[in-house]
């Protein structure tokens, strides 16, 4: 029961620090037979890599990672995949203020509470690189599901960012990958910059934003109810992602204000299988996956590192005002979108062998 | 690894299915010593029962639990406690239509898709009768907190129904146990039953609804990260409810739309410890407690039963219609005020035996 | 991490005590659609059942299991079965001595300084009694490994009584189920019926013994190493057993004194597949099943509970003496048959699900 | 559910192969402030490390251990501890035979029935190079213990070598570490020495060996029955060693062979609590010690890489011969005596955080 780690079967556990002299992630439960290699990784962890454009934190971090175990001839074996990011720049520094005060919105003084200890030093444990382990590991997923699942793919992009939303009447997919933001919508990408710029140079602030992943190409009877249901998984993968504050499905907090009639997606059979007049449930029925595309949808809060001053205490207990200065992400949530893609390919393929597991592979829709 | 528990060190694995001859949890981990017996679990169990009022359906179900072990001479014994509800009405009946056909919103497809199995009686295993384990399971959490906390509370409360909502002016938390919505506005109370009645009476519809929880008198230090994170489990622990389809923590989804200056939450030294200008972060930072509330909200998914003619298939994949007739909740958002009260028991328990097993329970800002 | 729990996938979690209303076992994991039913239950459990002969305690137990859940049209649905074994002699009476005084060789006093609780009734939760749901959910194993791997024979017998053991010549897989200790070797079952005699009447003394359990038809790659190894796995099933001091797979302890030459198990093709000189290995290498045999061998310790006066303390600490009456099995090793291969249909049955969540069941030798 | 850890709260995942650039273990949950560092664990890695003497494997490997997560400034934070330990030596060169032949005796024919891939570089994942990471983690337990309870001592030796024996009169703790047996006994020592030379030199051949594991100075309490008893755990982390094929507790087998008078641990009160007239029980007593000495004992099986020819099988099914030359330890049970203690520190810290967790580290015997 390890508290850094995710997933059923195929399992996760992350580890390292944001200063220490390297990160990485542990990945158990691979099938064995999955072709993988260090660049098809290195293309998802580039994804997230920071400084690639003015809209996110300058620092330069090559983030190359080492596949250190579990391989044999190209090909995985099902035994544990260590993957290793080295930490390139560890060398002492001044973090001045942030030693002894606590930043406000981070979880400096909750680790403090919990450990009693301080590492100050970019935020240790609780620092947003640990993502990238998650990245790395995500890889690892998605040339799994590459194999077992030829016609899943997984995509993550920006719906929301401060006030400003997406046009879902001009949703591209091909658009995604054209922008800084992995916007769906061309203009809402223009106006996320726009706004982005300001905030940045002229409010010395950040703003929150909204993620969605969704997966098509979905296989049904995916998720094992009642608590390793595919949505109940896939709230705690996002949730856990750092900054997150709220987790949809489907409809997700709207669905409050709709009424039965309205909320139901009726069934009617289609070509290949049942299909659905809508899709309010984002792909689930019960925690189980009915082949329709799942959506999921999350929040990441501001960034809490800004330029403006904050009250704050230190260490002893001293009432003061912090400025975060250092090179931060104006809006997270960029960054945050392969991060969820990540999360959505490991749960998915961890249903998928849960599936085998407990009901057989042969069995039920999957077969 | 049973997909039927949750829980780390408290850890409550329920079973059982609508119509079967019962159901129930069993849960271990629960700490030796713990005064609580089956009238003190009734409580919260006929908190949730149905049949209470005209806005909750009209089904008689005692809903009496029986605790079949774990217990000596009126405590716990740190063994596991079983707790058993006997299924009144087994009778076999004319389940009609949904022998064959798929209700639309609900598992029906997927549990067949999944398993090949149709347990057409009342939804098996994918009915909502499950939660009333979980409410069992939450008293025994709550006996324990009341001993080893005294001063946490845990609230329940709805905060909109359809898209009426509460006004925060108005909260009072004395309200919440005077009508039949747990709402702690009574303006707002008023507005849903008059909303509900037409619903009910005149559209033969169902609504959606949000519900809040809230822990006062919060330990800081609770939470184990990176994925053992307080909020990640609550995340997990309520979007396991039934028809549930969003979680947020503190802001939530509304954080996306804030600026980083907004959304700080300053802190300055109060009279025992650290305090905060504001809870944007809903009590929980880096995945750990800060002591302040801990606030979680989730969203319910309006009635897929409901008396409209909606279109579906058969498990011929004939396509068909479907009315669901029977006695079934408008607004199953009130009954999930206990179990999401529950939820919040039990996660909140076993983050703080884990915490002594993890940290020690001398050190930090719980010893 | 429930600590009454075991198994991977097919996950089975005891509770109850030795004098409370009930005991049983809540089964997770059991693949959907296997036939099983009480009756088939029984069986196994009218095995374990005491009182059947004068070999063992005398105390009449009908211990009639009853299926609670999991089954639909006399099938398993995949979701958790709950086995309840109802108390039926709970009635408050006498405990005499045992109230105050430990009994040496039992739990009674480990219990007290784990969990500062003395359930004096016949030993709480650390009775014996609890087999009884490890037989009831070996039975749920067995009936799917039937349906899913029909030519699989789990089969314990006793091959030692004290200074007494078999003759592996004269073994018969026949004989043994014709006397009253499962033993195979017929001559060697009148002696220990001789000598359990001469200790019930004459010596008021009890004895050890040594079960071995073999399962035949095995397929090969069962076991997920390193720390689910099929060896593993079963050791520590076997010592979670009451009493048992020791496991042995294969050779077990006398590998020690083998060379490498000797104990070399040779490979040659057969007309199926590989197949081997001899079975030191007891069927497993490197924790993954070959294809022979799986030979498992466990001691039980001699009956604590004896009419021989024994020196031991009170709660409250005062030295005093002992004499355990009442009736009890003086070999619990008989008994402790049943137990055996239940734990072993469970091990195998949890390892060839597992199998297909981490490789596939159409890959390797099992497909 | 990692296939590839072990511990409930302490939990050590281990990965990395024989010939692959590292391996090394993940270990999660140690307590934060203990202080350790990379020569602490070095100490026990030497003790381990082939070629320090003529009677194990002449192969030069430094095994140097680093650390490279979950410190700051010397002490544990409560983040996971990444230990790696590269492979030196890594060239490609000639595996001979091995590439198309099983050894016998080894897990080259099981992981290929298993996976279907043939990792033939010294075995991969299956070789015993694996424990190098067992006894780094090993080195963290012995941290906190040394750190959280002092006076308990964990020390292995070797109490048989083939036929050969340790007088137990002879017994004496401050020997161990004098010979490279690791044995109690400095005549026994002798034997097995001059045995292991004949064996080597002369017949070409291996032995097996039992070694003994003793914690002095426990503390009373520990162990979480029914699935998480001490004697299980510890039963399941020695079998899960390299080549272990049986596990005692005190008596172990020959507890069979007792009568229940001769085998009771009388009570009486010592100065500091309970006291017992001998350990027959191994020091635990219904899964949970007693306070007495932990007692454990397991056999090794000889090496099967020896230089006498064996009959096999090829990958593609052709009957053939091998002799495995190549350095080999002729007795491997010698390097298995830090693995043997490493086990028991990672099961005993396990077992202390365990019991705070589910009792309260101010409960029972161990407050």
């Amino acid at each position: 029961m390890s508290m850094n780690s995710f997933g059923h079967l195929f399992r996760v556990t992350t580890w390292g620090e944001s200063h220490g002299p390297a990160l990485g992630a542990t990945v158990d439960g691979c099938p064995p037979g999955i072709a993988v290699d260090e660049a098809f990784l290195q293309q998802w962890l580039d994804k997230r890599k920071p400084g690639q454009n003015k809209n996110t934190t300058q620092r330069k971090e090559p983030d190359a990672v080492r596949i250190l175990s579990g391989m044999f001839e190209g090909r995985t074996t099902g035994t544990p995949i260590q993957l290793m990011i080295e930490n390139t720049d560890q060398r002492s520094k001044d973090y001045g203020d942030i030693v002894e005060k606590f930043r406000p919105g981070h979880a400096d003084i909750t680790y403090w509470q919990k450990y009693g200890i301080r590492d100050y030093r970019g935020g240790g444990r609780s620092s947003a690189r640990e993502t990238a382990a998650r990245v790395a590991a995500g890889g690892i997923a998605r040339a799994a599901l590459a194999q077992m699942v030829p016609d899943l793919q997984i995509t993550g992009y920006m719906v929301q960012m401060g006030a400003l939303g997406i046009d879902r009447a001009q949703f591209d997919w091909d658009e995604i990958d054209r922008n800084d933001f992995w916007c769906p919508d061309a203009q809402a990408a223009s106006a996320f910059e726009a706004h982005l710029d300001w905030l940045r140079k002229d409010d010395h602030n950040s703003v929150g934003a909204v993620i969605e992943v969704t997966a098509r190409g979905m296989p049904a009877g995916l998720g094992a109810p009642i608590y390793g249901k595919l949505d109940t998984d896939l709230a705690a993968a996002m949730m856990s992602i750092n900054a997150v504050k709220g987790v949809e499905i489907g409809e997700g907090m709207a669905a409050a204000a709709l009424t039965g009639r309205d909320n139901a997606d009726e069934i009617f059979m289609g070509p290949n299988g049942p299909e659905y007049s809508s899709n309010h449930a984002g792909g689930i029925l019960g925690g189980i996956s009915t082949g329709q595309d799942v959506v999921v949808r999350f929040a990441v809060k501001p960034t809490s590192s800004i330029l403006s001053e904050r009250r704050t205490i230190t260490k002893s207990g001293e009432e003061t005002t912090i400025i975060t200065k250092g090179r931060h992400d104006p809006c997270v949530g960029i960054r945050a979108v392969p991060v969820g893609e990540a999360m959505m390919a490991c749960v998915l393929l961890d249903h998928i062998l849960l599936h085998r597991g407990q009901v057989g592979e042969n069995q039920g829709a999957i077969g």
